[in-house]
C-alpha cells in the first residue's frame, strides 16, 4: 500500500532543517493544514455512497424499488427488528455533532464539522467496516444558542435509520446531558467519543500500566487534572472497576474538586462535576503540588502544553509513576521532560512519541461489536470490555514501559475489541442478536478486509486518484519555513 | 451489462402459462416481492458508504482527519459556501420520510420506510450519480401522531449537511405544510418526488401529447380525476405554464371541487384544495360523466383500477382525446380499453405499457442539476424547464401516441434534464454557482458515468455478489400460481 509519497519527502526534509523542534512541529502542522485545504478541494469531500447490490439487469430494480420492495415496507411493519436485516440499518451510524466544538476550534457554525465528521465516517469504514454519515445539526434556539434538547430531539427522530449513534465535538456543558439522556432513553445506542471512547482507550493503557509497575487500581493514588468530557468519563470508569474516590484527587485549572466548589453545586448541568467533588478529595487539597506527592498515576486531559505540568510537580510523584499527559496537539508535558523528572511510564496522544493514547484504537472495534449484536445501548461494562480487550493485545511478555498500547498497525485489534464488546453486549442483556464471539471476530476482519481490498481496486484502476504533486508543492511553499 | 437472468427466465415461464392476465399480474408481483425479502435479506440492504479520497499512506490521515482537517473546519466557519467545496456536501441529498405512506402500503412505522428509501438512494447514485441517504424519522408526538412541524424541524436542523432533500411518503394533509414550509424557509432545496417530481413528468408527457395534436393549453379542457399530493402539483404546474382555470375539472371520489365544498375551506390543511375549488369548476359540475363531455385531456392519479375509469367515460371526451391514468400499480384503466373507447394517447405509470409516466425521467436530472449551480431552492420554472427537457428528449419526427416519454434507457436524458434545470436555477437568482450548461451536461455525464464503471468493476471482482440462483427458485416456488 506505501507508494512513493511526496508529502512523507517533505516531511523528512523538514526534519533535516537547521530549526527548532518547536518550529518543525508548527510547520509540521502548518503544511498538514494547508494541504488539508488543497486536497479536500481536489476530492470535494471524501465519502461517497455505493450501492452493494447487483444491478446487471433492468428487472433488477423491480426488486430493489417497486413493486418488489413493498414487502420489505410490510415486514418491517409487522417486526421492526427486521430493519436491521432488510435494510443497511445493522451497519449504519450516524456522526451526529453541531459543531460547537470542533477539535480545538471552539464553534465551527453547524456545517463547519463536516470536514471532520465526514473524516470520522472515514476512519469508521476504513478501520472497522462501518458505513456513517455525517450529521451536522444546527441545534440553535430562537436566541441562537445550540440547546442540549434539540439535539437529543434530533437524535431520537433519525433513530429509526440508524444502528447506532456516534456523538462528536458536542461542548461542554450540553455533551454531559445529550449523552446521559440519549443513553437511557434512545432505543439504538449512543456514544460520546470524545467523553467514552477518549476514557476507554485511557483506560486500556493505565489497566496495562498497573500491571507492568504491579500496582493494583484499589491501592493506587490517582490525580487527574483537567474536569472536561473526557477525564469525568476516565473518572468514572475507574471507579467501575474499583478505584477508590477516596484515594483520588482531581483538579482543574481553578484548583482541587470537593464539596467546597459550590460553583458546580449551582450549575445542575455540570452534575458530573458535582459528584466528582461529593466522593473524591477528602482533604480538600487545591494545589497540584500537594495532590502529586506520592502519588502513583497522573491523567492529565487538560490544555495543550508544554508547560501546563511542570517536571517539578512529577518529581513529587511516588516510586514507578504513571503519566499520562494526552493533551493534543501538545502535550501537557513532553515525555521526555516527564521521564527525566522520573516518570517511569509516560502516555501521550501522539503518534510521533511510544505509548499513543488514541481513540482510533477504541471506536471501531466498538461500534462493530455493538452492532454485530444489535445492541440496544453500550453499558459501561462494554466499554471497560473493550478496554480490558485493547490492553490485553499486548501480550505480558511484549509489555514495557515504552509498549503499553497497541498501534492503528497491529491488524487484529479491531474485531478483538468487537468480539469482547459483542460478548458483553450478550451479557448485559442489551443484544438484539445472539452470536458467537467468533462469529463476530471473523465478520468484523471479513468486512475490514473487504473495504481495503475495495479501496485499493479503486485507486488501482484510477477511480480514485492520487493527490496531484502540484497540491503537495503549493501546500509547501505556502508552508514553509 | 445483461447476463443470464434466471428472474427474466421466470417471467418468461409465467408469460406462456395457461392463466389469465389478472393472475400473470399478480403471479408476478408476487415473485417480485417474495423475492425482494429474500434478496434484501441477502444482502443486508442495499448501500453502503465508501471513501473517494487517497488513503495510500498512513501519512494520509494526518489530512482527512486531524492535525490537517482542523484547517477545513475554520474555513467553512468563516464563510459556509465552502462546505460545498470542502465537503461532499454539494452532491449530498437527504432522502426524509415520516414514513406514513409508503408506496401502497400507509403506515409503515418509522423503520419501515428503509427499504423504499434505501431503494430512493440506490437510484438517485445510479441513475444521476448523486449520493444520497436514507432518514426515516420517527416525527410522532406525544399522542403518537406524525406531526408537521417536527419533521420541518428535522429538515432544518440537518439542512447544513446536506446540498438537498427529497422528501417522500409523507402521508396527506401533512405533505402540503412540510413541503411549502420547507420551500420557503429551508436554506437548501426542498423537493417532494411523490408531489414534484410526478407532477413533472406528467407535465413533460403532456407538452408532447398537445404537440402530437396540435392542441393548446390555454384552450384545451381539462378533467383532473384525483386530488392527492400528485393531481395538485399538476394542476398547479399547468396553471403555471398557461392552463386555464376556467376550463378545468376537478373531482376526487365524492364529486368535483367547487366552491360548494366546505370541508376543503374549513380544513386549513387542506389549503391546496381548497385553492383548486376557489378557481376552477366555476359551473360546480359533480358528475364525471358530464365532466368529461368534450373533453380534450384526462389525468387521473386516483386509485388503482383497472375499472377506476369506465370505458364509457372516455368516449364521451373531444376528438383525440389525451388520457393520463397513472394510478399504481394497475392503472385506472387498461391502454387497451381507453383506446378502444376511443382515446387517442394513453399514457400510465407502468413500464410494460407504451408513455410510462415514471419519476425516474425526472429526480435524478432535476436533483444532479439543482446541486450542480448548489441552488438555494427549486422554483416552479426550474420544475418545468426540466418538463420541457423531458419531452424535448424526443425529437419531432419520433413523436408519436405510442411515444411521448423518454425511456431510462435514453442514456443522456439526465444530464440533459441536470443542465435546463441548472440554467433556469441561474436565471431565477437561487443558483450559488455560475456554471454553463455545457459544464453541468458534462460533469452529470461523467459522474453517472463513473458509478455506473465502478459498480461494473465491483460485480466483476465478486465484491458484490450476484443472487444466488437458490433464492430466486426459492422465490418461485414460494409465489408460483
Amino acid at each position: 500500500m506505501l507508494l512513493k509519497n511526496m508529502i512523507q519527502e517533505k516531511l523528512d526534509n523538514l526534519e533535516k532543517l537547521d530549526i527548532t523542534a518547536k518550529q518543525k512541529a508548527e510547520t509540521q502542522t502548518r503544511f498538514l493544514q494547508k494541504l488539508a485545504l488543497l486536497t479536500h478541494a481536489f476530492y470535494e469531500g471524501k465519502m461517497m455512497v455505493m450501492p452493494k447490490v447487483s444491478l446487471r439487469h433492468p428487472l433488477l430494480f423491480s426488486i430493489w424499488y417497486t413493486p418488489g420492495v413493498a414487502s420489505v415496507s410490510r415486514a418491517i411493519r409487522e417486526n421492526n427488528e427486521l430493519s436491521f436485516s432488510l435494510s443497511n440499518r445493522h451497519n449504519s451510524v450516524a456522526v451526529v455533532s453541531d459543531s460547537t466544538r470542533v477539535l480545538g476550534d471552539g464553534d465551527c457554525t453547524p456545517p463547519g464539522g463536516l470536514g471532520v465528521m465526514e473524516g470520522k465516517a472515514l476512519l469508521m469504514k476504513f478501520l472497522g467496516g462501518v458505513d456513517a454519515t455525517a450529521l451536522c445539526v444546527n441545534s440553535k434556539d430562537e436566541q441562537g444558542q445550540p440547546t442540549a434538547s434539540k439535539l437529543i430531539d434530533f437524535v431520537k427522530m433519525c433513530a429509526p435509520s440508524f444502528g447506532a449513534i456516534n456523538l462528536e465535538d458536542i461542548s461542554s456543558p450540553n455533551c454531559y446531558q445529550v449523552l446521559d439522556t440519549l443513553r437511557e432513553e434512545s432505543e439504538i445506542p449512543v456514544w460520546h467519543d470524545d467523553a467514552q471512547g477518549t476514557a476507554c482507550v485511557t483506560l486500556a493503557g493505565l489497566l496495562n500500566a498497573l500491571k507492568l509497575t504491579e500496582k493494583k487500581i484499589e491501592d493506587v493514588k490517582m490525580v487527574f487534572f483537567g474536569v472536561g468530557a473526557a477525564n469525568t468519563s476516565v473518572i468514572n470508569l475507574i471507579w467501575q472497576i474499583g478505584g477508590n474516590p477516596k484515594n483520588m484527587i482531581v483538579l482543574n485549572s481553578k484548583g482541587g474538586l470537593h464539596v467546597d466548589r459550590q460553583e458546580f453545586a449551582q450549575d445542575t448541568r455540570l452534575y458530573k462535576q458535582w459528584e466528582i467533588c461529593q466522593k473524591t478529595n477528602p482533604q480538600k487539597i487545591n494545589k497540584i503540588e500537594e495532590a502529586l506527592k506520592g502519588a502513583d498515576v497522573l491523567i492529565a486531559l487538560s490544555k495543550p502544553g508544554p508547560d501546563t505540568i511542570k517536571p517539578e510537580w512529577i518529581s513529587l510523584m511516588g516510586q514507578k509513576a504513571i503519566v499520562f499527559a494526552c493533551a493534543n496537539p501538545v502535550p501537557e508535558i513532553y515525555p521526555y521532560a516527564a521521564k527525566a523528572a522520573g516518570a517511569y511510564i509516560v502516555a501521550t496522544g501522539r503518534s510521533d512519541f511510544p505509548n499513543q493514547v488514541n481513540n482510533s484504537l477504541g471506536f471501531p472495534g466498538i461500534l462493530k461489536g455493538t452492532l454485530l449484536v444489535r445492541a440496544r445501548k453500550i453499558t459501561d461494562a462494554m466499554a471497560i470490555a473493550a478496554s480490558r480487550a485493547i490492553a490485553n493485545y499486548i501480550k505480558d511478555q511484549d509489555l514495557s514501559a515504552d509498549n503499553i498500547m497497541p498501534t492503528m498497525a497491529d491488524w487484529e485489534l479491531v474485531p478483538t475489541v468487537a468480539a469482547a464488546v459483542a460478548e458483553q453486549a450478550q451479557k448485559d442483556g442489551v443484544a438484539r442478536k445472539k452470536i458467537t464471539s467468533k462469529e463476530v471476530f471473523a465478520r468484523a476482519k471479513h468486512d475490514i478486509e473487504l473495504i481495503r481490498q475495495i479501496q485499493d481496486l479503486m485507486e488501482n484502476k484510477g477511480f480514485i486518484k492520487p493527490i496531484p504533486d502540484e497540491i503537495i508543492e503549493k501546500a509547501w511553499l505556502e508552508a514553509a519555513p
